[in-house]
């Protein structure tokens, strides 16, 4: 009986361990990686809207995002917003005032709220350390994409300091001169923006290849890169929208790729900051189209992620926005839908499809008939005729066209105040849930990253 | 050194139970009690702009809502709209259209689609079993609690099975009718809608008082109920605005209040659908005060309905919408800010203000600067005073006033498209994440609360 006992009790000992493994949740494991995507400007409308747009109309239900099954709540983005009188020197808080990029990629870079346009600095002028900058002082490997220039304002809270997001001469500087044991502190820098790193004062590009960088100018050299520094830069300022992209102009996805290769070769792991910077843009110009082009790109980038970190299971990923822009809404004047279908086949944006149009010789309505899938009513063919023959006029007027079309609604050419998306995957993403203020993902980022590193 | 072996293994199948129990998760267990909160038409801007409104401006941080720490995800609230001709004849699936209360309040109430409408009937027009039939058919009280007349579509979909949300006779006489073991199958009623249950050709007042049911006319009435069969009905039609409301209509939290009490009495448990239903009604009218009354209303009802889960643990919350009503934004005109002051006080509707102003003798300026907490400039003056003494411009002309000073902005008089947010608490709520669409909510219902019962 004892004997039995003892064996049972063996026995018994074996199932629990078992049953203890299978239904005990993962330990919280400190990631490796972080890849923090942020989608500039990107609100639920923008989600639902390229959902809705990406959908495969053969199939019953709608086609899920892939981050869809990721959201765990949304973020609150209200930073510190000063109200000033005309002289900027007499200046008192305004609890009601919207972000801007630099304040809330400050707040998700650095766990701390900063004004609105200052760069991971405080509202007293201190810097801020950034956790691009714990990473790499941890022996992490560090990298910056953008389809923006990469001296702007959201990437630039990653990896430089300034009291004013306009100092692009002065974020570029940083990015070369932030030095952590005598190399620069962010390994790879993919984006746009080569005016503001050849200028006539200085010429980083040279100063990064000197200092073993690899360097990247189009497509195909992006494609072709091997190794741990890299920097690609595709355009003067920020890249086209990704829709009027040449065949030498890389996509979001691209850079993500190789930026991950790069950075996956350093065992101690990386932080990698994403961005999908003219979502944004579209939505200051209330530009469906522009919105849904931007998406895709930004879609397709997080899908590279999210499939490098299923091989990767110690790789976090964080995707979320700084602030709605647009006000943007799906359906207007009590129509009950909102259509994607006018914007199939269309890839071109009405900036592009502008720059075309006046070089042509064409009526506007002849050229536009020409370029979209529906046939143009006699209302439509007047307004677009009426319009004179003028870049801002011409875009404007093809911007509105789909936004009837497609029924889609804009409050404003700015940043709202509404709560963003939030969206998480792998290890510590039990700690980021509900509402949360976008400096407390940050803090609970530095948290779950660099436990034994938080600045305070 | 056999025994010592035998003794530690002891001591590690102890040390393995304790870390198990500590360690695992909390099983998933059944929940007794379903409570569903539905706000009408609430988006997430509803949400942030009542958290602004609600907000203590004496302390740093915005004050989060007693929702926010439960947001777990989104809900995509689709529906089958068919697009018809105008004989209603011919139609065709239209998978851009947007639901309306009646599909998508059945999407959750049964787990399955149908047409815009329709209530918990198929499109082909068999009877759908609603999760309060499936909960009462298993013991457990049941209740209905809404601020529009209880006939109206959103409740009505847990209750009744009707081609058409208009037919609110049937609807209530379904509430009579529709029984379980010789009684009606709802057992709480509580709402506005006195003139479609007392009727010319049938009084269910009398036929429920007669069945046993206690009924209230009056919030003190309902306060002193003490049974288990409730009818309370507030208002001919919909209740009045919170905002609007006398001292002897309830508020959304009392007639919760009297609710929950009435069904906790059963000791098999309850299911209980709740409803902030003129946030809707408020988005129709793209009037933010509107907006901000109804959310007091249903978020005091939310803090109610989240107290009593917290002191029963065996209650699973959940709080979503139907769909978005409005377009509404946070901020218009490219205005970084949105203000909640100018509502500051002010405790009546713009309807209400108009039958104020239009039962005096005073100019609309002169009556609106006596209640708002805001100076009027010059050009509210003008056009306030140019507005036609018409029970329609005036309304419209307030509501426009404190949409322009608060700088919220709306797409829409209807429904939008837009995901809508979705809170939960409780057993069972591991179950609810990410972006899900409306009738896999009521899927996931039925499999944690009525496991054995599920019909299909």
């Amino acid at each position: 009986m004892k004997n039995l006992l003892r064996a049972s009790f063996g026995a018994l000992f074996i199932l629990t361990l078992t049953a203890c493994v299978s239904s005990s949740p993962t330990p919280v494991e400190t990631p490796r990686n972080v890849v923090f995507l942020l989608g500039d400007g990107m609100g639920f409308a923008h989600v639902k809207a390229y959902r809705m747009y990406a959908d495969d109309p053969s199939t019953e239900l709608v086609d899920p995002l892939p981050v869809d099954a990721l959201q765990v709540g949304s973020v609150s983005t209200d930073s510190i917003v000063m109200d000033c009188d005309s002289t900027a020197l007499n200046c008192t808080r305004d609890p009601h005032g919207f972000t801007d990029s630099a304040s809330s990629a400050t707040a998700y870079a650095t766990g701390k709220d900063t004004v609105v346009g200052r760069l991971s600095m405080s509202p007293s002028g201190e810097t801020m350390t950034t956790i691009l900058e714990g990473a790499c002082m941890q022996g992490k490997s560090t990298g910056l994409v953008a389809t923006s220039e990469l001296t702007h304002a959201s990437p630039a809270a990653f990896g430089s300091h300034v009291a004013d997001r306009e100092q692009a001469a002065d974020i570029a500087n940083q990015y070369f001169d932030n030095h952590w044991e005598e190399k620069p502190m962010v390994d790879v820098l993919l984006g746009g923006g080569l005016e503001h790193m050849q200028r006539l004062d200085r010429d980083l590009v040279s100063e990064f290849r000197q200092a073993g960088y690899e360097i990247a100018l189009n497509r195909s050299e992006l494609l072709s890169m091997q190794g741990e520094q890299l920097l690609g830069l595709f355009a003067p300022n920020g890249m086209p929208y990704a829709w009027d992209r040449d065949s030498e102009t890389p996509s979001l996805a691209e850079m993500t790729q190789v930026a991950l290769k790069s950075l996956d070769q350093n065992p101690q792991g990386f932080f990698l900051m994403i961005e999908g910077s003219e979502i944004d843009w579209a939505g200051h110009d209330k530009s469906i189209i522009g919105v849904i082009s931007e998406m895709e790109d930004f879609i397709s980038a997080v899908q590279v992620v999210l499939d490098f970190a299923r091989q990767n299971r110690d790789t976090l990923v964080i995707i979320t926005a700084d602030h709605e822009t647009g006000g943007m809404s799906l359906g207007r004047d009590n129509i009950y839908r909102w259509d994607p279908r006018p914007m199939n086949g269309v890839k071109a944006t009405p900036a592009a499809m502008t720059a075309k149009y006046l070089a042509g010789e064409e009526s506007l309505s002849a050229f536009i008939a020409e370029n979209v899938p529906f046939e143009l009513n006699n209302a439509e063919v007047t307004i677009l005729d009426a319009t004179p023959r003028d870049e801002t006029a011409v875009r404007d007027a093809i911007i509105d066209l789909f936004n009837k079309r497609t029924l889609t609604g804009w409050s404003s050419t700015g940043h709202t105040g509404v709560d963003v998306p939030l969206y998480v995957f792998g290890p510590g993403s039990e700690r980021f849930h509900g509402v949360m203020q976008n400096e407390t993902i940050g803090q609970v980022l530095w948290e779950v990253f660099i436990p034994t590193e938080h600045p305070d």
